[in-house]
């Protein structure tokens, strides 16, 4: 059994208010195997350049990486950002495609056969292409971004169409929908076809919703955030590693994803989650059990 | 025994996507009232002018109002003011005190006598000359506004460190303090005396902070939301009211203000609150349970 992601690998550029890295390794898929990989067997599954110097880091904990494509005189995809005093807001200040320009993935068949699967958020043509490939999939996450739903809106909606599970930030499944209320635009993605819908809330935490069910949980308080990049998908690396190892248990895989977000914003880019243990997530995942339990006393 | 509320008893007249209203009964004391009224008995404090016709609404639910001071020759406290299309954001297009202007709290024995203090939004130094009235008080919390941040800062500082707890947005509590942090931010007013923070995080919902404490609850989810004026107020009577009978059970009580709240929003003003049930409240606190319950099967 394992999991496969299609998504990006990179190299960032970023200044918070907490310091800067010129260039450190990044992407959506990079920070989600890091993640996954403590649950189950990772497969990426997405394009570098020559310029690549980092697989054995997208390899740690058993990452394969048999299918990250490496393209000869291509350059790894670049994201060069900045972000405001309060991590809230960010700017993008420079995107290179490089190899992400060309990028057709095909799978191994070792990563067809995954039985989980996430697109991070790519092109939605492209998510498509590669859930289509994966045939036996029995449960299949993806993200996305306020870009798509601008520029590719109807292909997007196909694309989640085609998934179980869609992770996204609140904006965006306001964009997505143009309903302000988050239980409606729940409501209505959840009638493009999915089961289960993810909104990530960024500090406020994130919210679970099904055709049946709400469940919320807090982010983990940090009093010291240095790098909120990746987040998103050191999150989902958690919640669809977890269920991958656990289907159908949602509300643990939120709080795992939780924790492991945690983790990753405390350091620049990768940098924490690389040397994080079992031991440090399990710690977290117990402590939002306790600072989330309410004890009615009626 | 009982719990005393000074602050503003208003008209509002409010203009939401969903409706307006020209003159509605409004004001911190009033929501705060008609919420903690279900569960102990309530004194209200403020003045209220010639024109002011809603005593009994007011008094619902038994609310003493022998302390609400009616100025003859004034006019009520009004406020005017209109909301964006997510209800995030909102305008004041107009402010009247009134009879708020020269308002001097002067309290009787009874309300001076109460065991719990709400000291709602008004200037810090009217908080500060109530506060010194009620010196049996066990439990005094209060509330404030950015307005008093910027311009009766040091005096709202003061205030603060006179009570046990400090209800506040997390916007607020960041403004107070300059920390973009909510950790930080909510540890550094813990630092100024009180021993509770709560940080109102509208529709995401709440967090409690204390010295070995940290927690948070969502808002309860709706689909609807048509007013969100007094929301705010609404939990702090919730909250407030439900430990003026159960004192020390902050989580619950922040699932019994979360409630009231939560019914406050889906109508104009005080039009869901007046003819809520003890029956409808049960029946979100305990939908919170549910939508915040982190079985670990670890």
């Amino acid at each position: 059994m394992s999991v496969t992601v299609v998504g990006s690998i990179a190299y960032d550029r970023v200044r918070t208010p907490f310091g800067e890295r010129e260039r450190m390794l990044g992407g959506a898929a990079t920070h989600f195997a890091l993640a996954a990989s403590f649950f189950d067997e990772v497969r990426a599954v997405g394009p570098v350049g020559d310029d690549f110097e980092d697989m054995e880091t997208l390899a740690l904990r058993g990452t394969v990486t048999e299918d990250v494509e490496r393209v000869a005189g291509g350059k790894t995809f670049f994201w060069h950002g900045e972000y405001g005093w309060d991590l809230n807001t960010r700017e993008t200040l420079d995107t290179q495609l490089g190899v992400f320009e060309t990028f057709d993935p095909k799978l191994s068949e070792a990563s067809r056969q995954a039985e989980v699967l996430f697109l991070a958020n790519i092109q939605p043509d492209v998510q498509r292409a590669v859930r289509d490939q994966c045939t036996g999939a029995r449960f299949v996450a993806m993200d996305s971004m306020n870009l798509w739903i601008e520029i590719a809106r109807a292909s997007l909606v196909k694309t989640i169409s085609g998934v179980d599970c869609v992770i996204l930030n609140d904006a965006e499944l306001r964009q997505l929908t143009e309903k302000p209320n988050l239980v409606s635009a729940a409501r209505e993605v959840l009638n493009m076809g999915p089961s289960v819908i993810v909104a990530k809330q960024g500090e406020y935490g994130a919210a679970l919703i099904t055709k049946d069910e709400y469940f919320s949980l807090p982010a983990y308080p940090l009093e010291t955030v240095v790098d909120p990049t990746g987040a998103g998908d050191t999150f989902a690396g958690g919640f669809v590693g977890y269920l991958a190892k656990n289907p159908g248990e949602y509300r643990t895989a939120m709080a795992y994803g939780t924790a492991l977000a945690s983790y990753n914003v405390e350091e620049f880019g990768t940098e924490r989650v690389v040397r994080l243990t079992e031991e440090e997530i399990e710690e977290r995942v117990q402590a939002l059990e306790g600072m989330t339990r309410l004890s009615i006393s009626v």
